[in-house]
């Protein structure tokens, strides 16, 4: 077949855009679709190419307009215009592959007009040449920023598109851009609306065109979408599909019993960040709290013996460990700049604030956001000395503060969740602090697909090349998979003590008693049981008898399995709240996290159960005329149930206590984390800010109810946060989600505002009765034996 | 095909037993199975033959024994043996069809041996002539209760069937029963062996051989399964059901539409009981209790003008209504004595105390349970005179008292549910407050079998012919279920509304104003909209337009719907527990009943999430290690739902408050109902006290939750039961399921009987705040206004 083969018209115009997902190019194109077929001369199509990702991940659009009816049920075969979004996909993409004759293409890009040519690949210099194409060349994130748009060029590369297309008339078009901004902006205010317009008058003053040269003057390089470092397996399979090739992978390269391996987000080095945190080694203060919330694990802390420093390449940066009596220790916080997506929660987490002009500008800190071109190079050869230093001692580790925890490593990194995401910290520390012996169960929803989403997974390991096990069935049994991890645990520990005790002569009587009476509380305790297995199965290796090579199978459950079940709130709330209640209700030692974002952010944003009073969401676009279901109350109604409120922005410290102790919590224990989300219509820097509002208005007061206090005759019930100090409304206003309906309908908005402050006026007055009374529960306590370890 | 060819070997022993639901005969074969073939010389098989309906079914075990092994994988055809439990099936089951020649015949009957040929039917006669069979009697009832077994015919008839079958050894037989008996019953105490060990003895001391004349002498008249007065579906189908021979009705037949004619248990007589209440006219006080609790709707009340006692047979009995001012009204009580099934709850819940020599007897009340026979003509007689009498004007009854809700009629009745059940009242009640506006969806479980099963069905109509609509969907969806009948009815509602709205000045305006604004909150309201409905339908019939044909397509959505969504602890608790989750926090206007007996009821006894600390169920044989869970507090978090615990054994006045007032709620409402069952090892005559030391012990506290309250400046919570003034084990010993417990490890036992104490005295201690408190709820209130009628 002749690929080449084209039975489309001439005079069809054949669009094609590179974005990247959640960079507004698809709404920008099928806005643009709108506008032209709304217009009776003409006919459009628009085809649109993405995966399951979370914000993050490439899209490819493809738009079709002419005055004839277009019947092309397939991709464009051969484009005359396109435009790439992002500059970092020109080395990734093999673009111009469509690109016909004399077509036209555009790219987004930092680089000035006339150094741009030699930042292309040389394969994309020859196209363009060969094909006597045009090149454009606009700085749209810096029209976005000069123009108060932020991140959000989507406007203004659609004005470039009609700037260049000539499908319509180029006034008319602008006018129509203009006609069709008023029309999806307005109801969310003027000044949105003001900001578009400048945007689109810049994007034409900003528009430049290249000159293209007679010859190629760039080294020849094959795209390469992995490291050469990177194991065989990813870059024969994983790389396939980041190529978009996915179909051509045959079966026989594909794991036989459906594991997969893990670590592999760390090969795809994706470098979407315009601006990445640059660390001021001199001013920090080390407290560990922009590791803690980095949504991406891309900053990092180290620390070790100055000797190492003798290998260090320039510029590296390192400073005394702030702790008395270690003259000789170095501590380095290391960001991961192609790996940082940008969302810039680091700075604002930092509480080492150098100078302040917040009168005319953000305050100056221990680790501040930069353009990411200038630092890049550095960066890189920086992080290449930095990994090889070893991870700290997890034994020597402090883990009771933020301070200690951002030594450990995280096993859970570099996700496709959406930039500033409010959800990946959590499972960030719940890998650090539980590490390989962790077991997650996924609800589905936007945590399976950043978590094991094709063809990466986030989920990684550590120099032993142990990671924690994770797998997503279904939305409505993530509760009952996780269920019976721990039973799986509970029956294959039993297997083990029982073939332990039956060896225990000719294996070595201390070490068996030592291994079946080893608390594992403390990770110390953890990494000595873990030694000790070690020491068993090299012994046992030596023996080849069926008892032997059974005990082999099933020793490391000798180690205390850390059991997550992991999900959201229309997860937990809804789907699967049967389940989860049965769970809760069944005594087991499970750990449940649930992620609560207050609306069911992977399908679009549609009302869960925790949605708020007041809120507007799918199925509730006139706001939520029922109040949040509280499911803290409803598991501390079972009083044998570890229950956690948690907010990262309100309480990284209490975050933490909360963690651990559900963990350590021999019985079923649920925390629930206030996780913000882009469906909250906020600013993804202010997540945390926001975070912290909800906590001081009410909204979520930070608590936890611990039964096994009850035995030593404390109140289980302890309450973390101060009396709300400010109203709820101030924490609202800052969300799109309250806003709308405050614009829409300001009496039914007021009405429910008040309403909602009685609300949570009347949880605080419950919450402290709750801490001041003297049994401390709403119901009380047994103990119980079955169902656990 | 000759029916009668046979290929069994003569000498294998063929043994037929009808039996009736729950009387032991089953078990007992079971048992005869396990006596006879754990003989090494003898091979043994059992085939039982019984329907899903409860307790109170016609049971036929098919049992063969012989010195080879058994090729005969299907019913007996010839028997040698055949055995009726129950003399009522005499006259309904042609049981002797499969009798073979010098077969013997057992019958189980209180008719004197040298009477009991004149009761049987002339083809039973004939049969016995024919076949020349040999017949014996046994009053097995009276052995029963005077060898203290109480009902429980089960060991008598199994130790007739050894000495007359001849299977094994007359001696060697009852020594083998003793040991089983010992084996079987030692675990539930020495009295229980010893009792047994009597009735052996006195089994074979009363039974009777009776001589067979050579002549039929009774009339020939063919059974009869139901009455003449029967409509036609039921003679012609619903009856073949009853004989068993459902498989031969033509689809034809059978309702097109899956709806299925209610009201036809009224057909059964199935005449279960030995005993039935019988009214002393002169002593009652009329309170109604009796009526109240009775599960079969067995006993009614009515008051009628004295003329009308001018047409009553002779024996009728009346009394001068107990209201001053009405010399003129007269009161009937009515024992429906073919319906009953004897279970004596009647009596226990009569408070008029005649006579009490209760030291050695039971006290003497104005109703008392005595042997049927001597009294069935009479009360057959006077019952076809009370049903001729209208029942009262529902607008003329005080709902607000026990006293008043007995003159309602019940349009539940005669149910295939255990006698003595105590899920049954609840609906029953439910059906007399709610009338005709009912709507059930019914989980699966006890209710949806006895309920809606095959062939017949207790939902019944009243005189208009207009009843409760009835429907059972799955076990994992009724709350969702329930939820669907209330959005159609608000859709229908709503369109009823816009048609009268478009009609108003073709129709009556001032009867389309009252239509759309009658408030429907006390009865004399609701009846009232009836009659309009019935105007404006009669309008209607007179115009031919399309809007008119379809405002009376939904003319009876006007008249407010009652919907309730019914179920038991194992679908409220479990399987649903999501849904339910779900339909409560949704606001919409339904009420929820669960019937909590603690247990699966219907499958045999499995652990549920209700079942309560330390009782033992299927898989909690050693008892239940978690508490209780705490369905009425978790609903109570909501804030805007109605919830109410209630017990009628404990407060007969606060169970129907709570129904009316859940009802009348318009937002979501569930009433948790304590329903003692056989599963809780009880004797059922019992189960109103066990209700309430239920409540005294403070197992089951009484209270209700009414969100409506606060609007009115009202704590909702009201704490409706007295401080518990006696241990929870006081409660609990009368029940086997925690007595066994107490026998097989009593250690154990006393243990999580002190940590039960401990919970339900925390429980109170909450309870008791909450009732206290100002704002008097765990969770604030909100208007909600969504969702809702």
């Amino acid at each position: 077949m002749d690929e080449s083969f084209d039975i489309e018209p001439s005079e069809v115009v054949r669009a094609m855009f590179y974005g990247l997902g959640a960079d507004g190019t698809v709404g920008a194109n099928k806005n643009t679709i709108k506008i032209i077929g709304d217009d009776p001369d003409y006919f459009a199509q628009g085809y649109f190419v993405y995966d399951s990702k979370k914000s993050g991940s490439q899209t490819e659009s493809h738009l079709r307009f002419g005055h004839h009816e277009i019947n092309s049920p397939y991709l464009i075969q051969s484009a005359n215009f396109i435009a790439c979004h992002q500059q970092t996909f020109v080395e990734k993409t093999d673009m111009l592959a469509k690109a016909a004759m004399n077509s036209t293409f555009l790219l987004n890009s930092s680089i000035d007009k006339d150094q741009v040519w030699d930042s292309l690949p040389a394969c994309m210099q020859k196209q363009l040449i060969d094909n006597k194409m045009k090149m454009y060349v606009i700085d749209g994130y810096k029209v976005a920023r000069e123009t108060g748009m932020g991140n959000r060029t989507n406007t203004i590369m659609q004005t470039c598109f009609f700037a260049l297309s000539g499908v319509l008339e180029k006034e008319e078009a602008i006018r129509k851009i203009k006609k069709a901004i008023e029309k999806t902006y307005s109801k969310k205010g003027p000044e949105l609306v003001t900001k578009n317009f400048l945007a689109v008058d810049q994007a034409l003053a900003n528009l430049h065109q290249v000159t293209i040269p007679k010859q190629v003057s760039a080294n020849v390089k094959p795209i390469k979408y992995v490291s050469d470092r990177a194991p065989d397996f990813v870059k024969e399979v994983t790389a396939q599909m980041m190529a978009g090739k996915g179909d051509l992978i045959p079966v026989s390269q594909l794991p036989v019993d459906g594991t997969y391996p893990s670590g592999t987000t760390q090969w795809e080095k994706r470098n979407i960040a315009q601006r990445i945190p640059i660390w001021e080694s001199d001013e920090c203060i080390q407290c560990g709290n922009c590791s803690l919330v980095c949504p991406h694990a891309a900053i990092r802390a180290k620390f070790y013996d100055k000797s190492i420093l003798e290998d260090a390449p320039t510029g590296y940066k390192s400073a005394h460990i702030s702790a008395r009596g270690f003259p000789e220790i170095r501590y380095t916080l290391q960001v991961y700049a192609e790996d940082c997506t940008g969302c810039g929660l680091c700075v604002d987490a930092c509480p080492a604030i150098v100078s302040d002009n917040s009168d005319i500008d953000k305050p100056r800190k221990a680790i501040n956001m930069e353009l990411k071109e200038p630092y890049l190079e550095q960066e890189i050869s920086s992080l290449t000395f930095f990994e090889q230093i070893d991870y700290n001692d997890r034994a020597r580790i402090d883990f009771s503060h933020v301070r200690g925890v951002q030594f450990l490593q995280p096993l859970f990194e570099f996700s496709g969740a959406c930039s500033g995401c409010g959800e990946t910290p959590y499972l960030k520390l719940m890998s650090q602090l539980f590490g390989d012996r962790l077991m997650v169960a996924n609800a589905t929803g936007c945590s399976s697909i950043y978590g094991g989403n094709l063809p990466t997974t986030p989920w990684s390991v550590n120099s032993d090349g142990r990671g924690p096990s994770w797998s997503n069935s279904l939305f409505e049994d993530n509760a009952e998979f996780g269920f019976g991890f721990r039973l799986a645990a509970v029956k294959q520990h039993e297997l083990a003590e029982q073939l332990l005790l039956e060896n225990r002569e000719h294996l070595d009587p201390l070490l068996v008693d030592q291994l079946l009476n080893a608390e594992q509380i403390t990770e110390s305790e953890i990494q000595a049981q873990i030694k000790r297995v070690n020491t068993l199965k090299h012994r046992l290796s030596q023996t080849d008898t069926e008892s032997a090579r059974n005990l082999i199978s099933v020793a490391e459950q000798l180690i205390r399995r850390s059991i997550w079940i992991v999900g959201g709130d229309g997860w937990a709330y809804d789907i699967d709240s049967g389940g989860l209640d049965h769970v809760l209700a069944s005594g087991a030692d499970v750990n449940v996290l649930v992620m609560d974002t207050e609306v069911y952010s992977n399908t679009g944003g549609q009302m869960s159960k925790s949605t708020p009073l007041g809120a507007v969401a799918k199925f509730a676009a006139a706001g939520k005329q029922a109040t949040k279901k509280d499911l803290a109350m409803q598991a501390i109604a079972y009083n044998n149930v570890y229950v956690a409120r948690i907010a990262l922005g309100g309480d990284p410290q209490q975050t933490l206590l909360a963690m651990r102790e559900a963990e350590m919590y021999r019985g079923p224990s649920i925390v629930i984390a206030y996780s913000h989300c882009i469906a909250h219509g906020i600013n993804m820097e202010d997540g945390l800010r926001q975070q912290q509002l909800a906590v001081q208005s009410g909204h979520w007061p930070l608590f936890r109810y611990n039964p096994s206090l009850r035995e030593v005759g404390i109140n289980p019930f302890s309450l973390d946060s101060l009396r709300p100090n400010i109203p709820l409304k101030q924490y609202r206003m800052n969300e799109e989600r309250y806003r709308s309906l405050q614009r829409s309908d300001p009496e039914m908005a007021d009405k429910i505002t008040s309403d909602a402050q009685r609300v949570s006026e009347r949880k605080w007055q419950l919450y402290e009765e709750l801490a001041t009374r003297a049994t401390g529960s709403i119901a009380p306590h047994v103990e119980l034996t079955a169902g656990k370890e």
